[in-house]
């Protein structure tokens, strides 16, 4: 073929901004409310948890903030990031699409998420923060911050769900290599920990009861703060730089603009990261391409869930954030894509769901690892199982194009690595995964726990 | 600081021919003898295994040899490899030495092993081979293997020392996710694995025995062939394409040349790439490296080897190689550094030491976790255990800097990441790894045993 394969940039290209959508949007989104006022929380009520600069950029109201020079430095370490052109994807499927994808595994943590756990870990030293707690499902976020707080020398104390930190342990293993601190979640260190354990020695845990358990050690103490790896508007933010990258490197490869953008979202930030900087382009009027969101069919926040304000953690030690929602005590059934497995929805995503900026649709998982056992004999990429959502969509699309003859560009994040989820891709070689149906009694029960706005 | 911290060639760049260390050696090396007459052996006796033209390429005489442009295209997959400058690593040792290293893990197997698995499949599935067969201990080459032959659509069969098998069930799933059937050896599917099972039916096997498997399984077909990751010639050839990369990357870098190459041998291909374009502008007199090979204690061939004519396997299938060996039935410890545990040696590196143009020195395995640890907190990436024993090498040096003031010039081979290897690091964090001493007594046993030669 001796066609480009990928598209890779100088580092003096890493963008020198991250791109904010929010003035961008045709109407402003409702407010985070605080549970027992019902009144917009300020700056006030998320200083315990976050250094002033991150919530200053969660309400910014600016369309770029600089990316300070020394979180570039740390990016440097593996961005830009390549954007991929899949000639041999491409042939296997015999299609005249043109596919592309954005490779976010090339990370020391191996996804998209140290692209915010730099910036995070970086102002939170600015600020005087000794340590950092955080919440890990499958390992990813965790891996991250663990990466980015060995780079400015601050502790990073984690709680991964505890059927992850049994069934992972190399996961675990990363983040102590990294310097971390593991605990499995429910814990006995937290009081929320220890409340589910009275009532359920044996429970493995969910990411809503991790978030409890970490925001409640990050209350205790001045020096301590609590970072987030997905759904807040700082880092959707962050996560801007892979679409500006891909932006750029699609001019490079001589492409005017993708037909269509995929992601996979779970609390939604590497599908915001990349289509972010093209919205802004279609808003403007440049481009015009169709942007799609693939959720689990195991957790359809989107697809299934009610647009409602609702606590971010099982406890309800958060705001009251508005987002599609199964209910903030709905635990989905176990997945492989445990990045995906998130009850509710980034609100900023949310919002312009409603505005009807992009579409979403679910899938489930053994299409999912069947798009990606064609993937990774083509590609030689072995996708983590979030992503593998995108490809299915990819994949078929692709084929209707074969059908169709269509010449259609399809840009998507290929937003991580298999290599810690192996197991998974042996549950389907083997032909032992599952399918689960999710029946609407159960988002129903869930939904009728829905907190009651005050005020 | 500010300061580039990767160099990245275009895929334009990607060298187009393999350079061939051969004809620029002050004397030739000494021929394979067939084990029955003493005699060297012809490329008729090496047609049921290689296909006629890698048979060519090691005896070549040609200083260059073209890479096709099918097998640049594949490479362009993850081709050029980045050149890191190891600012991070650098400060945390307060060292004024200049630290580069050049980074084989973004391949889609994760080590430097696709560059010589991607032609030999080509060559083979050129030739009409409908099925390889090869060896794997640590599980890099099998990867490898598997991921070439999907790209060109033949079969892959593997041979997995029967300790891995079972300690890394998730290479072996990458295997299968490629395609390939991986068994554990030794194995009831040849008269070799049979036979080591009659003696011992809980032997955890040995490289040695699986080679004697995979040699057998290939010769009963003729449409099969195999294939060896290391140790050959045209092995060590293929990987030239990232000392060639190297020396652009050097020059794009601004650096004139290396004071000091050091790069992890266990059968020496990753060691060979790396330094052979370097010797080739140090025999012109253009440059003057110091060029090093660092070992396991554990498995330690040049400096604790005897140069003599032994078997490449354990049932002495392969014709006699005149090489540094510990005895072709030497068992050594189990360090994690799999890919290092063979009895042998490149027998094309062994001539060149003995030549006197590198140096070499053996390290024990805890000081190169420790090595590891400290360059995944700087650089972030973490290490696969081989390559840990060159950082080992490298961060004494540059502490040696540190106190004589030398800003020395240091490249390195990081040939591939340790994601696989998890287990290792923690036994390595949890204390529990222990160092190996290797008795005179062993050795000298082992070398009871090495083949006589005839004629």
């Amino acid at each position: 073929m001796t066609e480009r394969t990928k598209v890779i940039l100088d580092e003096s290209e890493i963008p020198a901004r991250w791109y904010n959508v929010m003035p961008d949007l045709p109407a402003p989104m409702p407010p985070p409310l605080h549970p027992g006022t019902g009144q917009p929380v300020g700056p006030e009520d998320l200083a315990p948890l976050f250094p002033m600069e991150l919530i200053r950029q969660e309400v910014s109201a600016d369309s770029y903030v600089d990316i300070p020079d020394v979180v570039r430095d740390v990016y440097r370490l593996w961005r830009p990031t390549p954007l991929y052109r899949a000639h041999r994807l491409e042939k296997a499927l015999n299609t005249p699409a043109r596919i592309y994808y954005k490779y976010e595994g090339v990370s020391p943590a191996g996804s998209h998420k140290p692209n915010t756990a730099v910036p995070q870990a970086y102002y939170n030293a600015a600020e005087g923060t000794k340590r950092l707690t955080t919440e890990t499902g499958a390992g990813q976020w965790g891996s991250a911050l663990s990466f980015a707080c060995a780079q400015y020398g601050i502790d990073c104390e984690i709680w991964m769900v505890r059927a992850s930190y049994d069934q992972k342990p190399y996961r675990r293993t990363m983040m102590e290599t990294w310097g971390a601190t593991v605990h499995a979640s429910p814990s006995r260190t937290t009081k929320a920990g220890a409340d589910i354990l009275a009532a359920d020695p044996d429970s493995t845990g969910s990411l809503g009861i991790a978030i409890s358990e970490a925001v409640e050690a990050a209350g205790g103490s001045a020096d301590t703060r609590y970072a987030l790896g997905s759904v807040l508007n700082h880092v959707l933010m962050h996560q801007t730089v892979i679409g500006e990258e891909a932006l750029k490197q699609f001019a490079v490869a001589g492409e005017s603009a993708p037909d269509l953008i995929v992601g996979c979202t779970g609390g939604g930030s590497n599908f915001a990261g990349l289509f972010f900087p093209f919205l802004r382009e279609k808003l403007a009027g440049r481009i015009n391409p169709v942007i799609r969101a693939v959720e689990p069919a195991a957790c359809p926040s989107f697809t299934r869930g009610r647009y409602a304000y609702d606590f971010g953690d099982t406890a309800g030690f958060t705001p009251l954030l508005k987002m599609h929602t199964l209910g903030h005590d709905f635990i989905p059934d176990p997945v492989h894509a445990g990045g995906l497995r998130y009850h509710g929805m980034s609100p900023l995503l949310s919002h312009m769901y409603e505005l009807g900026l992009f579409e979403a649709e679910a899938r489930q998982q053994r299409e999912c690892f069947a798009a990606a056992i064609t993937f990774a004999r083509a590609e030689g990429i072995i996708p983590a199982p979030e992503p593998t959502h995108a490809l299915a969509s990819v994949i078929e699309e692709a084929k209707r194009c074969a059908e169709s003859g269509e010449p259609k560009v399809i840009l998507t994040a290929l937003c991580g690595h298999g290599h810690f989820d192996m197991a998974a891709y042996q549950r389907y070689l083997s032909g032992e995964m599952e399918d689960f149906e999710l029946s609407q009694e159960r988002i129903d029960d869930a939904l009728t726990r829905l907190p009651t706005v005050a005020g």
